[in-house]
């Protein structure tokens, strides 16, 4: 019998109970799934990093850690953790929504679609904008998401350039490392942020890289709040460098009421949507990674923990 | 010597002079292109429908029209053309603009972003859309534009249904004929108007076809102005049976500013922009139109003057 343990809040539990269930009966597992075990009866932790769970010592006979998200900077610190631990990569769900996300945003900046949605004087002012391959955009961070954002928008026409940490191979132009970020932003019109958060991306949009980005040119934020300098941003939105910042990420969430970014004009505030996670593909996921534990095949998608992602 | 007449506005001169001398020069043709000729002494007329020229009688040398834009409703009715007329299919620019325009506002509605472009009470509702493979969007119209557009959402994930007058091979399931278009709208919850204008045509859009989509369906027209009932149209989106309308073409252009359109909050005018000729590309297609005129081999494009289009 294996006993896995749902470690989240309690409305996750409504949403992925059944869908958990149906996953692993799929791979005839002989399981227990529930909100409350003995620490040392528990065989797999399906998790969320601001669940009540925070002290893994006494979970004595653990085999692994499968978060629930993509994003696991609430947890790769803590030191109580020694099993492996597995992020979230949900093809079907997570991952399909946030090139929908992506594709959708890149081309309302693209289009000028704000300018027709928010008409009051009814102007009638017929110039198209330009073809999606005079917008160079740039994604920061090529992960499972980055890389996905990137081939949906080559496919529409426009010229992508990539960014990462270390070198990928990837079917657009690419540059890695601390000095090919700055090559990597030269002259872009458009910028999205898919990177994790660690310590090495903090603030990794700083002044002197917004700098570097075409002026007019919009920043796209879905990856991770910490990953902008805040001050830099509203400089750059206020100096007109950039025209727009539509975010979906935020060092607090909710943001807080009093947030400029919900008052300054050239700022959009989307609720952290842009990739969730979807129960019944996330749950396949899962169950797959358990029934890996239990066959002794390696697990999916684990986290490297040096690396912090 | 050819003799190539440009009938539109000066400032459609304005914008074609140098595209198409360059496209006529790449192909070595000995012409000379200009404003104004004896009608006698032309051999192709670049035309807008709009233009001085409606009366084709006196141009007894012509060989053939070139229309600049896709739509040919202002051209096609004229008895005194007797001469082939081709209108214009320009995949670089005018097939890519509107596949970014169609691909642009189907994301829009399909992720919600009004609520988030406009949203004065800063709320913070974070409720994932569905994904796009649970979004089915009907297109009517499967032209060179109705198919590039089908292609790009399928690509997406989206379900894509198509209709046209007579069949058509396509890469997603499609329906053809008066008996078909009820089926094909069934349950949509987005459709794309992209027919051409022709009696057959008017009105199609009427609160019987309205009454097949999906609750809370959107609208969007980029094709044609007529195609739309707009009584019916204003009163699906009064009881809610639709959820918006996003237009791009009018009966009347530039849409008055009485019309109820601009006034309606859940109707979005864009000004004729989904897809713009866009003049490099154009005047390629044009230049070789000319050449094979002369070399006599058949012209691209040819409008079928019975079926208007």
């Amino acid at each position: 019998m294996i006993n896995i343990l749902f470690a989240a809040h309690a409305d996750r539990w409504a949403q992925y109970e059944q869908p958990l269930t149906t996953a692993l009966d799929a791979l005839e597992l002989d399981y227990t799934l529930s909100t409350e075990f003995a620490p040392e009866e528990v065989d797999y932790i399906v998790y969320a990093p601001n669940s009540d769970v925070q002290d893994f010592g006494p979970y004595t006979r653990l085999k692994a850690v499968l978060n629930l998200w993509a994003g696991v900077e609430g947890v790769v610190g803590n030191e109580t953790l020694t099993v492996p631990l597995a992020r979230m990569v949900d093809e079907e769900g997570l991952t399909q929504g946030m090139v929908e996300w992506v594709t959708g945003h890149v081309l309302r900046h693209h289009l000028g679609m704000d300018a027709h949605i928010v008409n009051p004087d009814h102007r009638w002012h017929p110039e198209a904008p330009p073809l999606s391959r005079d917008r160079p955009v740039t994604i920061l961070g090529l992960g499972t998401l980055g890389l996905a954002c990137g081939k949906a928008l080559a496919m529409l026409g426009f010229p992508v350039t990539g960014w990462s940490r270390t070198a990928k191979e990837t079917a657009f132009p690419c540059f890695s490392g601390d000095d090919g970020l700055h090559a990597a932003l030269d002259g872009a019109q458009i910028v999205v942020l898919l990177l994790p958060d660690t310590p090495a991306t903090h603030d990794i949009l700083d002044a002197e890289a917004i700098a570097r980005m075409a002026p007019g040119a919009v920043v796209l934020n879905p990856g991770r709040g910490p990953l902008i300098d805040e001050q830099a941003l509203f400089d750059a939105l206020d100096s007109g460098h950039l025209s727009h910042a539509t975010l979906d990420t935020f060092r607090v969430e909710p943001l807080p009421g009093e947030h400029p970014f919900w008052h300054h004009p050239k700022v959009t505030v989307t609720p952290h949507i842009a990739s969730e996670t979807r129960p019944d593909s996330a749950a396949r996921v899962i169950a797959e990674n358990i029934r890996r534990g239990e066959a002794g095949a390696p697990f999916l998608h684990l986290v490297d923990r040096a690396a912090g992602y």
